[in-house]
């Protein structure tokens, strides 16, 4: 079935380069990324060239689909890592673990390098701190149609395997920049995009606010919300409507409810309504 | 400061059986829970009755609310535990724990004991699994006035410390039920409550429906959704619009979607359109 001998030892220097790939010092300076899980590798398979090698232990494999993509994959060029059990077993962060994983190559695309047009909105995250979170919005951006997520600042890795898992495949399909806040900024003003961000000070809620394009919809931290500079540099502000005790809810909750106002008032499924 | 020695050891029994609080049986066994952290102690002092004790490190706790909280609520009669920072940081999950926490009474609603009126309405929850999106659920509940959550089958529990972090203190003010599915089902027809679910198949979209009130709007786990029977439990079914790759979102994300609009149609910010 394979013309490579399969790996059995831990102390392969592939697997231990792999392994290492959960520290995200060693993700920056390979540009590469694992992933894990039948669904995930299978989706991966429609972008090839994103796909350094894959991982595949034949003992665990049994879905047919699964062996069918590693054998198109195989043909296609390729690389093939093929491991025992175990080793794979010491890979995976799972319980049952599929016998299925790929190494990927991370893609950044230099903010000057984004092609707005009047159809266009991205969402900027600001400083956020939780792959969970981040994985999770990369998400819901697939859902919403955005073209792409920037990230400013200090923000959590979208390579980290907790984000990769929360996003379902979103990592590789959304666009994703990394900027500091003042590169940002002066490409905003070279653009002319709008510029939306939200605060729980906010007098206008999310529902009343018109969204032109091409729009950056902006969140902050999940501590510390948008800073004064932040707010300031913003077209306009809106808020999510609470009651109860909290002041705040979940930054994957709050993005998702303004990515879905906005992309419901593109599809024209709702009016603006002061 | 204290008329209590203070305790050094680890193998002090309170504080072995607060650190077992972690497993989920211990929690049902016992009937309490842990929580850390400035802000989540200083909230529950709100509700002096949840607590059976606070434990505290005065070598960690600087903050002068939370000494305060500490002698406000030593005043009222509650159980003060006062720990050497070694054993505080034992107990704690955290890197940088702030020296304060307490063991908390769980509180469980039975689902008879359900107070419906012409405005309740109450989120059901099917046999969902991650403790991190059922804490975000709670703070979603809290934030748009939900009366309370009602797990059905087998789901996470929401006194796990995963859960408790994300509701953001919303574990406490939120009414809590659990029950069997056909035990719920019973309940539903008994009372002349509305049902509506979602699912990636139903035709009307969220944004379309009519919510009557008193409602329960059910939600299927993460992996996957509603099954057939549940479904046709319900009195209306919707689903939520997307485009891209995926067929789902987080499950926190679809349900604060929802509530939202449920919400903004009870507060008369949007009227049902079709």
């Amino acid at each position: 079935m394979s013309d490579l001998a399969r790996i059995t030892s831990h102390a392969n220097p592939r697997i231990k380069a792999i392994k290492k790939l959960r520290d995200r010092k060693v993700r920056e300076a390979s540009g590469v990324f694992f992933v894990e899980g039948l669904r995930h590798v299978i989706e991966t398979a429609n972008y090839p060239s994103r796909i350094q090698s894959v991982i595949f232990a034949p003992e665990l494999l049994s879905s047919s689909t699964g062996l069918a993509t590693v054998e198109n994959l195989r043909s296609a060029g390729v690389e093939i890592l093929e491991v025992s059990a175990e080793v794979f077993r010491d890979l995976s962060a799972k319980d049952g673990p599929t016998g299925l994983a790929a190494v990927l190559y991370q893609a950044w695309l230099p903010i000057d390098s984004i092609d707005l047009n009047q159809q266009s909105w991205w969402v900027a995250l600001d400083s956020i701190a939780d792959p969970g979170n981040l994985g999770t919005i990369l998400r819901t951006c697939d859902a919403v149609g955005v073209n792409g997520v920037i990230l400013l600042d200090h923000c959590t890795d979208p390579y980290d395997p907790t984000s990769v898992r929360g996003s379902m495949g979103s990592v590789l399909t959304q666009q994703i920049v990394k900027a500091e806040w003042h590169t940002f900024l002066a490409w905003k003003r070279k653009q002319s995009v709008a510029l939306i961000g939200t605060s729980d000070k906010a007098k206008s809620t999310y529902t009343q606010q018109s969204y032109p394009r091409p729009l950056v919809v902006l969140m902050g931290s999940e501590r510390e919300g948008l800073g004064q500079d932040r707010q300031l540099a913003c077209d306009a502000m809106v808020s999510i409507p609470m009651q109860g005790q909290n002041d705040s809810l979940n930054l994957a909750v709050a993005t998702g409810l303004i990515l879905y106002e906005v992309q419901a008032r593109y599809a024209g499924r709702k009016e603006w309504r002061r």
